[in-house]
Parts: structure tokens; C-alpha cells; sequence
């Protein structure tokens, strides 16, 4: 299946393997120059707005004091506030946040949505982090980015590592200094606490939409249609559920560790029921193991 | 003379060879040690509290927008508003400004003024700007900066390529979105404007004050001591001339491009109105030329 | 009729003629055990975010100053804003206010709207004051809470004694402090200045609502139900309107002084023309007297 | 000695077995009606101007939360921000909390410096606390009473169980919320976060200066004067080293366990010394125990 | 056609050759009486709430400064923020702004949108500047008026001379000062910051409404009227479009140069383009040029 | 005496008979032509920066409402807050106001004090009016002000026809909308609410030092200058006391209805004294009536 849409991959994929930031310029570049964009616009463009670094002393479990790097770049306000994830992550780079923000700003203008793009990150292994050190870490996090974040200004989500709780928790933090619940300083926050309905289900959803555009293109039909699923989460279990419903073959799904395979077709909604019981990707009779790098 | 002085300034020189904020992060760590600093402290006090990047859009005289890179690093807030100048040059680095906010920090501490430390800076060549071009860039990395600034919290200083009027400039901005005028957030404004009088000549005072100090370390008197001064503007030449007046005897001095030299010493009174007169340290019958290298 | 709503009245009734604070704990507490709360949980919410007491100088018409005490009680803002009315009547006591800022919380969020408990209440006689008197005590007593309501923090509404007016003067001291009008302020203002449509008739259309369900709970129909209501203002005379419209045998209804009564049912329209006409409730061939402890 | 003042004494301690607020009251009125004070500000000044009460979550080192009820009250602003101390005591009530607020606008008052009088207080028991369960309980009293105080509003002190920690503890939380350090919120914060020098001492040597005036009244010196001094902390230690360096005889002195007492005088800077290092007042040959009663 | 409408139309007209204020307030004067308006009401209500005049100094594009003299007026905000538009004109008048302002309030109050009554304007000629002094007459006009205006106070809109691009420099300016967009600050913005679709025909449609009702009130159809435009830009082009689409007889239109007749009904949509096209009304063979003075 | 003096005297009232703003205009393009001031800050100078008119209802005794006219012109501002006197009078103009404002402007600038000029009024007749109906006016004028008074912006202070009681109310006004006291938005205030001391008297001690300067200029001495004093209020009778007092011989001093006259020159203190307990000056054996007209 899919030579052509793999090869349009390789091509892309080819300058991600460069610093994430030059990746993203070079493409600016190229479309900038497509569209004959105006070179004082250009100029202005092709760089953040502004990019903020922050050390965050945390009290460790220890009783000790461990000081992280953050960041939050802001790429560009024209269309309304930054708006763009927070990740956790212990080999966060600025060039990759900065990459991100200005995605956000291209991705907000296509979908004309009156954002900017913005992003930020935090080095630190959040795995190996307690429940309450990752609390003070964010909320400190939060606490030093208050001038620069909010409604009217720049917008967190969650990212890699991060999710609903930690929405709460910089949401509650920002409303302590505003005095009164600000529910709009971050999306992906909790239901319970204002956050979107079906927000969780909105990126797997979105992988549906692509590859129902994508076997278009090639005249394909879910049927006809094998997948392969890299990831069992929010986005590719999701999305392998929600393929499986619309008749997509999905063929194989992988986590963290490693992934499953069949050929004739995974039953998604049966090996979702497992992992959520068990933790991991189980193989019986009906599916084979397969490592992660196969199953690329 | 002066030997050992010659050897402690040496040894200093050694580490400012390297990258500045690891030579400054050398010392703190010596100094640390020294005095037992409490390791969640140390962790805390390494590394400053805030660094951001500003990306500066200037329409130039030409009529077209050129992008400058500004910085402005706090590292420091537990005794007071941070505190430290602002320098325009193409050499500009985080590190370097990063490295002398903390050494804002230190100075303030050991002077027990109620100030942490800051530092600013903006890559570009003041010398190949118009006036207008400065102003433009100035108002708009101000403006940029307006909510990390002000009295309570981060205080602009003149430093290299930087003046009176550069001042002004961040104060009017200051000002004009504060909606009244804030004369406390700068140092180092025009009188006029209610700047300190005897600012100007501070630093080279203070350069009198040390060598003072240095000279009865080593059982020295003005009369006796022969002085070497690199620099004729604010520093050097206000510093040589107070030295002069003192009885030093002013045996060298430099500007930008070159230096005089006499062994007897220089009326440093008629050179530094040689200089104001004629764009350049002249030699006549009493002085020689020399240059920069020579004179170090 | 109706024997068991009877009984059920009855055992609320008894907790109500203890403290009215205690009465509300004393159910909260027994609302919590069955539902497992968890105890920090409880902890916080059987007790009020913050008690406000203000003592409040009127000018009065004589033109002595009488000072006034007037409270509000913010009991929780963990869904949203404070939401409650302000009672005016000489024997407000503050556990009444305490025990009514609860139930304010848990009635928003039984039916699930975005909104805390408050409630407030002058110690005054409203019926003895001139308007003047009470327009500068809802001013003053306005100004003393400004810091502490707002549409994001409390939000007044009429509540005994005190009605659109009220709230009018509330609004526009409200807004003369924070320079423009603000309406979301208060609820229960006149229409004229952004008030709901239909606000008026909503409790006593609440009341319909709430005997409908009833009478499910007992198998009986409108046309078999006699109903008597106690009070004929905006609850009690609306909801009888209401109820007489969907078929229900309205057989009393009383004012503040006294009621009438008929066996075979009221013309409530009728009656509520009278009423409005004489300012009282009439008798004629068709509605005999009885006393309100009668017609309970 | 001394038999006049003692009666004096007695004539206000009996009132003030009463309720603290009923005898500052009885006082006022006393004071007003000598005064001729005009009865419309004799009905605003007899009240406070404003009671808050706050509940206050702590989460303890157990893991779980105890909410502790928090007053300030604020007497009157004419002259100023509100000025007065926060104690902490299992036994604080709003009605000492209200008469010593109107005791602070008496004071300030009197002695003409620009403040108001306010107080507040935690129902707590400091000592069985640790020293972070202190810590949370105080920021987040400051914390729920952010919009109430404040340098140009009510500046709180030290009192009761309370110390230049408590206050750096406010002022921090406090500076926080403002964005930027704030000194001015408070009094009584070490000196080197801004507090004054000589604080420590001041209460001391103000007994000192009332004796001294007392003494005065009853034609007695120094000399001739034996002083009997309940406490040795801030108050009552550094009192009875200033009388014993202007030449007081001090006879007797007393912690909260015990006293000592010695008819020729006791030697005031050793026993001082002594309790220092003992951590309590020790009976030697020169010192006889005796009772905190048998000292009263 | 339209005698009855003519004789009307000169009614009013006689009134309009009188200052402008005061032929405002003699039509409210009328209005007032006849609806028998509360003295104090009427006391309030014939004059503006607030003037403000600004002087504006500008840098032209020689190099000097011109002060130019700015208006703006705000009627009256008793049923929201004031709204009106900003007039760019040398004749400006300050009774001519105060009576536009007025006539503001009465027409937002005619069609119960939640707006007062403001209006503005600068004495310039904005024919005979470059769009550099435009700008910076605008962002400055703005500036000074900063404190005054804003969604919820006063919100330009353009007017005679004014446009998309003034209110998008307002708009800018104001969002600067607050530190995020601020869209709501201007109507009459581009669409692509904001704006509202359709709002560019709004005027002209406008015409064509009142139009429509005009002649039902002397029971014409549109095929029976024949319309004489003057102007043809956004108002009377528009407007004649929108009635030529609706079947009525456009006999002649206008620009500020002349017009253009022909007694059988122009082809609007063709003159439109074509104006577009040459800048001005070309005759050809189905259209007789008309001085405007003949056209009235 | 003293020829010389009345002649420039006479020199500079002939302007002053011109429109008062006209007048300053004169004697500043005088000033500017002197000193050669630069074209483009001239444009600035001449012209206020800001003029601002309000509409002040008020309600009378009568119980009805009256509308006031007010204003208040601000000048400059760049050396620092504008300062400037408010004065009711029937017959103020904006003329009269705007010429007031910019002489502010030279005053402070001339003895170096860093303030901008400003100054107001409001058409009203005070003499007729009750006190309720005065503190009403000023209450809601500084209502009307808010946004453009404050420390840093613009100062109000007494002038004609307004007093201490005046700028009381006015504080307090801005005070209630700052929420805490604000000492600083006035000059001229009572001495009990922050006025300075000496106040009073200052305008009368100005008038003795510029008497001194000139007596100087034209070689007298006090003993031998006899001086006659218009005016026996806050500057003629304290400058009259002032002036005996070092020596002058004060010999005709009048109120608002005559004067009295001495060749011998008056006892100055007891004239003062007389006046505090008639109400008028009187002639007695030492003093002869003298109208005002004859006086001057």
C-alpha cells in the first residue's frame, strides 16, 4: 500500500532530522518565496517574537531544592494571542520549542482561528518525578510566566507528558493571582473544570480526517485500506479505534514497549479493553508481537 | 612597579578568557565553597532567575524593516528591583549578559544597595546607525520589555554604547505607557530629565577610589605611582583626570584607536582638551604615540 | 390530600426551627455521610470561604448619621463566582446569612450552573426608611463591599425586601467605581438596564415546576389537586396565576394580613385584579376570610 | 511601694475582666462624653469599620486538611492606613480582636502618627504546630485577606505568638501577588528584609519610658524604685535590662513557668544571660524561686 | 415625483443652516416638550456629558512639527458605552461635533442598541497629507485620547474622511497601550482585523430601506420612482446599486466633480464600473453630463 | 513713591485688558522670540496639551437639578505632573482658564520645582449657593475628573473662591474611588489631612519678598516705602501684617467694600485684629475711610 504517500513522507521527514528550528525555516522559506511574501513581513516572520527562559526552583521529595529550565517562546500575535502546548521532557531544546510556536502560528492562520502560535517546555523527566513535585514544579512553572500568559496573551495546552491536570493545576494558579477563576488561560483543562467536550478524542479524530483525505487522494477506500498505528494513547488508540470503526483494516498497534500485528486485522476496541486492563499491548492468537522498529 | 598587583590582575584575566558566564560561575563557585553557601541556595543562585529574548522589528532609514536580537537577563530579585545596564554592540551573547547580571547581583550585595541584578543587550553596530534608527530600536526593545521593567522590578542602566539619551528614550516609552511620567525607572537619564548629578564622573571615581585603595596595599603614595589608563572617555579620561589632580603621575593614555605616551608624565588637563577638540589623542614635543597593544 | 408531602415538610421543618446554620450542617452532614465525602472535602465545605460584617453610616433624613451593620457571606467559589441575594429586615442574623450563602452553593450546583454560594443582609427596617434613607444605605453599604463582589467574584441579587431598585442603586455605585457601566454585576435589575426578561415571574413559576413533580410522586393530576398557597406577591401570586392556568383547584391564598378562601376553588385572575385594585385581599359571595394560621 | 498606682491599676483591670470589646467601650464612652464628642461621630467611631472572618485550609503534616478561622478587623482609616499586629492563640475571640483594633486607632492617634487601627488573629495553637504547618497557615491568611491590606490600606504587625518570621512569611506571600517586593505591607520584618533597627527593643523601652513618667508622679527615683516585671521575652526581658541600666531596682522576674526573686535587686544582665543559654530563669544563691501569683 | 418628501426635507433643512448644536437641541427641545420629558431629565440630556479638545503635535514629512487641534465628544452614557464616529475635515467645529454626538444618543436609542452618544474630529485636510501624517496624526489623536475611550467607554467608528485603515490604526495604537488586541475598541475596522461583514454596504443599504419606506408612504412602487443620486461612493454608489437591483429608475448620479443624467434611468451597474475603472463619471451616449448644482 | 514701579506696572496691565489667554500668548511669543526657543517646540508651547469640559449636574435644595459647566485645561507636562489652582466664579472663561494653566507652567519652571501647569473652574455663583450644594459641585466635578487628576498626573489647589474645605472634598472624593487615602492628589488641604504648614500664609510672605526685591531695585528701605494694600484676606492682610512687621509703613488697606487710610502708616495688627471681630475695616480716630476706588 501507500508508496507514494510514504514517499511524500520520506521527503518531509528528510528535514526533520535537521535542528527543528531550521527544518521549519527552510519550509517558511520555501513557501514564503511560493507566495512572494513581502520581504519587511518576511523578515519579521521567520523569527519568534519573543522567547522566555526561566529557572524554576522546585523542593524536591528530598527536602532539597532542584532548579529546572522552562521556556515559552511566543511566535507571533498578529491574529490574536499565542496559543500552543507546554511539554515535559527531559531533552527539550529551545530551537525545538521555538520550531513548534511558529507551527502553531501557521497551523491557527490555516485553520483561520484568531490565534497566534506559542510553546513552551520544561526539562525534566516527568517519569521519574513524584505527583506533587511535578504540582510545584508547574505551578511555580506558571507562577513566573503570570505577565507574560493569559487570555488575552498567550494560551497553554498540554503537550508530550503533559494533560488535564496539568491544565488544573496552571489554571488555578494564575486564578490565585487574578484573584478570580480564569478558565480561559488554558485550554485542555478538565471538563469539570470548563475544559472542552470531546477535546480528548480531538487528535485521534484529527488522524481519521487525514487519512480519510489521504486514501482519497490515492484512490483508496477504508476497506481497501491496511494501517499501521504507531502509538495506543490519546491519539493513536483514538485513532485506531475510530478508523476501526469507519472500516479501516488496522493491521498492527504499537506502545511505548512494543506493538501487535495481525494481518488479517486487529479487533481495536477488544485490544484497547486489554490494555487498559493490563497495562500493555498483549499478543494472543489473534496477534502477533512485533517491535517497534518493524513495525515502522 | 606594581608587580604584584600586575600578577593578581593576571590570574584574574586567566579565567575572563573563557566564556564570561562560566568565568563569573568559577569565581561564585570559589566563593561559595568559601563560605559554606547552603547547597539549595548555590543551586538557586547559579543561575539567573529570568532570561528573555526579544526579536526587534526596525523600519531603517532605507525604508525597510530589519529584525535586531535584544536581550534582557534578571538574575537575581531577593534584595530588590534587579538593576543593570543596557549595551548595543555586534557582539552581544546571552553569556555575556547572563555574566555580568549576576555580577550585578554581587556588586549590589557587597555595596548593600537594596538591588538584585540585571543585564540587557542588543546586537547591532550603534556606529552604522542614524540617531532615528537608534531611537526606533530603543523605543521598540523598551516596549518589548515594558511589563518585566519599571521601578519595582527591573531598573535600565547606560552601559557600553549607551548614554543620557539612550535613557530618555526607554523612560519616555516607559512613560508614555504608564500614562504619567517615571522618572525612577532608569539611572543614569539627563539631569534635566532628574538624573543623579555627579553620575557621570561616578565610574571615574570610582576608579580613583580603587586605585587608592590598591596603592596602600602596596605601600604606595599617588606621588610615587606611575598610571597606565586605558580609555579616554567617561571612565579613562575622567579617572585620569582626577588621578592628575590627585598627584598620580598619568604616564600612558589610550583611546579607541590609539594612544600618547610620556614618562614624566602627561598634563592630562590639556590632553583631555586636545581630545575634546581635536576627535583624537595628539601627540606634541611632551607625548609620544603608542599603541593600544604597547600601552597594555 | 396530600398526607405524605405532608410529613415530609413537616421533618425538614423540625431542623428548621434550630439555628438556621445548624439546620443546614445538620443535613449537610447527613448528605455527606451518604455520599462518602471525602473528609478534607468536607472539612472545607461545611464551613464558609470568608464572613464579611461592615458597619454602615447613613445620613438619615433627620439628618443624624445612624450606623447600620450589613454582612456578606461568601461561602464557596470553587464553581464560579459567588452568587446570592441581600435581605433587608431588622432580625438578619449572621448564621441566617451563613446557613443561606450554602444553600446558595449547593442549589447552583445541583443544577449545574457556573456559580458558588453568597448571600448577604442589612440589619434594618426597610418598611420605617424613606427611599432616600434606603438609596444612600444600599450606596454606602455597596461601596463598604467593592472590593469583594464583582461579576467574577460575587454577584448580588434581590432577595427579601429588596427588589430591582435595589439592585439598580447596587449597579450604579458598582459601576461609578469601576469607570463604566456594569451590568453583569447584579442580577434582578430592571429590564431597562439589562435585566432578564421573565426574571420576575421565575420563582413563582419555579413553584408551579416543583408542584407538578410532586404530584407525581403522589399519582394525582392537576384538575384533583387543591392547592393553597400562603402569600400573593411575586412567589405566592404568580405561582397561583400559574397553577389556576394549568388546572390546579387554587381554594386559598393570603397576603400579609389575612387570605380568603373557597372550597370550590378561586378565580385567581380575578382575585389578583382585586388585589392589585384594592391592595388587599377581598372577600365577596364568592371567597370567605381566613387567617393565615387558618390557612396553614 | 507604690500603693497609688496600684490602685489605679486595679480601677481599669476590673473592666477589663469584662469583654475586652465592652471595656474598651465603656472607656470610649467614658472619653467622648468628657470630650463633648459630637454624636454622629461618636455613633462611627463606638464600631469598627469593618470584621472579616476567614476560613482557612491548612493542609497539616499529616496529610490532611484543618480549616482554622482567621479575623482582621479594621477600626477606623480616617487618619490612615489601619495599623495593628496578628496573634495567634487557641482562645483569640472577634471581640478582643475588635477592641484591640480600636485600641490601635486610640494610639495612633494620640501619639499623632498617620495610621489607622486594625488587629487580627488565627484561632490556632501555635506551639503544638510545626514550623511549616505555621508557615502554610500564615500565607494562606495573607493570601485570603490579599485585597483587604497592604501599605496604603492595613499594615500588620507582630503580636502574640507571632514574630519577624510571621511577617516575612506576609510580606512574601503578599509580594508575590503584587509582582514585586513590597516592604511596606508590613512591620516588624527582620532587618534585613527592610525592617526597622531598634524594633526588637521598642515595646521594651517603652515600659521603660512609662515607669520613668510614672515614677515622676510619685516623686520617686530610679534609685529608690523596686520593680517587680512579669515576662523576660521582648517585652518584659529587655524592659528589666533598661531599668536595671538606669539604676531600677528589679526585685523579681518571671517566664511563663516561673519567677525568681531577690529583695536586694537581681543582677538583670546575667539572669538575661542565663535564661539565654538555660532556657529558663534559674534559681543560684542570689535568686529564690517564687510563683507567677505569688509574683503578681 | 415627491413633492410631499421635498417640502418635508426643506422643513428640516431650514433648521440645519444654524449652528448644528443648535439646531440639534431645538428639534430635542420640540421632542422633549412633546413628550412632556422630566425637567431634570431634560436639564442633563441637552448638553454633552464631557468635551475633550487635544492639541496633537505631529511631525510632518518636512522634518516639523504641526499641531493639529482634535475633538472628542461624549453625549451621554446612561445606556452604554458612547459610540460615534471620528470626522478628518478644516472645518471641523466643535458645536458641530457636539451635535453629532448628540444625534448619536438618539439614534442608538431609536434602534435600542446598548450604546450612548460620542463623536470626534481632528481640523485637518487629510487631501493634502502623505499617509505617513495620517498615521501619526491618528495613533497620536489616539494616544491622547487613550484614558477616554474603550469597549466598555467609547468606540470610534469612521466617518467623513476616515476609514478602515484610521480605524485600523486606532485600533492598533489602544491594543499597544493595553498590551493585547483589542478589536473591540473600533467599529468600521478591516474585516481581517475584525470587522464586521457587510458593514461597508451598510450605509447604502440603509438608503435603499428608508427609501422603500418612503414610498409606500406616498404609494409609489419602485418601477413608478425615479431616484436622483448624489454621490457615488460608499453611500450613494452603493445605495444606487442595492435600488437599481430593486427595479427602481437611478435618472442621474453624482461625485464631488459632477454628474451624470439620463432621463430613461442610468445602467448603474455599468457607470459603477466604469468609475472604478476612470476615476470619474464618463458620459457616452446614454448619459448627459449634469453640473451638481443642477443634479439638486 | 515709587514712579518707576506703576509705570511697567501700567506696561503690562494693557495686556492684561486683552483676552486673558491672548495676553499670555503676547508675553510668551515675547519671550520666545528673546530666547530664540526652537520653531517646533514653540508649536508645542503655545498651545495647551489638553482642555477638557465637563457638564456637572447637581441636585439644588430646591431638589431640582442644575447643570454646571466646568473645566479643566492641563498645559504641560514634561517636566512633570501639572499643578494649577481651581477657582469658581460666574464668570470664568476657558480663555481665562487656558491662560492660567500655561502661566503655571512658566511659574514652575521658573523656580524649578518639577511640575507642569494646570489649572481649572467651574462657572457657578459659590456665594449663592448652600454648603450641601458646594460639596455636591466639587464632589461630582472631581467625579467627572477622575481619570485625568492623580499625583502623578495633574495636582488641583485652591484658588478663588475655593479653600481648604474645597480640596477636602476633593480628596476624599479620589480617595473613595482610590480606595485608600491619597494625600498626594491635592495641595492646599486642611493641616489636620496632610496640608503643609505655613500654607496659609505663603501667598502673603511671596508678597513681602517680591516687595523686598523691588524696593531693592529702585534703592529704598522698608522705613521709607509706605505701601498700600489691596485686599486684607489670605495675601493682602498677612502680606499687609508681614510687611509692618519688617518695618514698611503700611499706610491704606482695603477689603471687598472700602478701605482705610493713615498718612502715618496703620497699626497694622490691631486693624487685623479689629477686622477678625467686626467683620469690616474700621475707621476710628487713626484711620480714615478711603474707597477702593481712591485707594488704587
Amino acid at each position: 500500500m501507500a508508496n507514494p504517500m510514504a514517499d511524500e513522507m520520506r521527503r518531509f521527514k528528510g528535514s526533520d532530522e535537521k535542528n527543528p528550528f531550521e527544518a521549519m525555516s527552510e519550509r517558511f522559506d520555501r513557501a514564503a518565496q511560493l507566495m512572494g511574501l513581502d520581504p519587511d513581513l518576511y523578515a519579521v516572520m521567520r523569527v519568534p517574537s519573543r522567547e522566555i527562559k526561566v529557572y524554576i526552583p522546585v523542593k524536591m521529595d528530598t527536602g532539597h531544592i532542584q532548579v529546572f529550565e522552562g521556556y515559552r517562546v511566543q511566535h507571533n500575535f498578529a491574529r490574536g494571542p499565542a496559543k500552543g502546548g507546554v511539554r515535559y521532557a527531559p531533552d527539550v531544546t529551545l530551537d525545538e520549542v521555538k520550531a513548534l510556536a511558529a507551527w502553531m502560528t501557521w497551523k491557527c492562520a490555516v485553520v483561520n482561528v484568531p490565534f497566534g502560535g506559542g510553546k513552551g517546555g520544561i526539562i525534566c523527566n516527568p517519569l521519574q518525578m513524584s505527583i506533587g513535585e511535578l504540582e510545584r514544579l508547574t505551578r511555580r512553572y506558571t507562577a513566573e510566566l503570570i505577565d507574560f500568559i493569559g487570555p488575552e496573551r498567550d494560551v497553554p495546552a498540554p503537550d508530550m507528558n503533559t494533560n488535564e491536570q496539568t491544565m488544573a493545576w496552571v489554571m488555578d494558579t494564575y486564578s490565585m493571582h487574578a484573584r478570580h477563576t480564569v478558565t480561559a488561560v488554558v485550554t485542555g483543562k478538565p471538563v469539570a473544570l470548563g475544559g472542552s467536550l470531546g477535546r480528548r478524542e480531538a487528535t485521534g479524530r484529527g488522524v481519521l480526517f487525514t487519512v480519510n483525505e489521504a486514501i482519497k487522494r490515492y484512490d483508496l477506500t477504508p476497506e481497501k485500506t491496511s494501517v499501521v498505528v504507531q502509538g495506543s494513547g490519546n491519539v493513536g488508540g483514538i485513532g485506531a479505534t475510530l478508523m476501526h470503526e469507519q472500516g479501516y483494516k488496522v493491521v498492527a498497534i504499537s506502545d511505548v514497549h512494543s506493538g501487535i500485528y495481525n494481518s488479517n486485522g486487529l479487533d481495536i476496541p477488544a485490544v484497547m479493553e486489554d490494555l487498559q486492563k493490563n497495562g500493555s499491548l498483549e499478543c494472543d492468537k489473534e496477534a502477533d508481537p512485533v517491535s517497534n522498529k518493524e513495525l515502522l
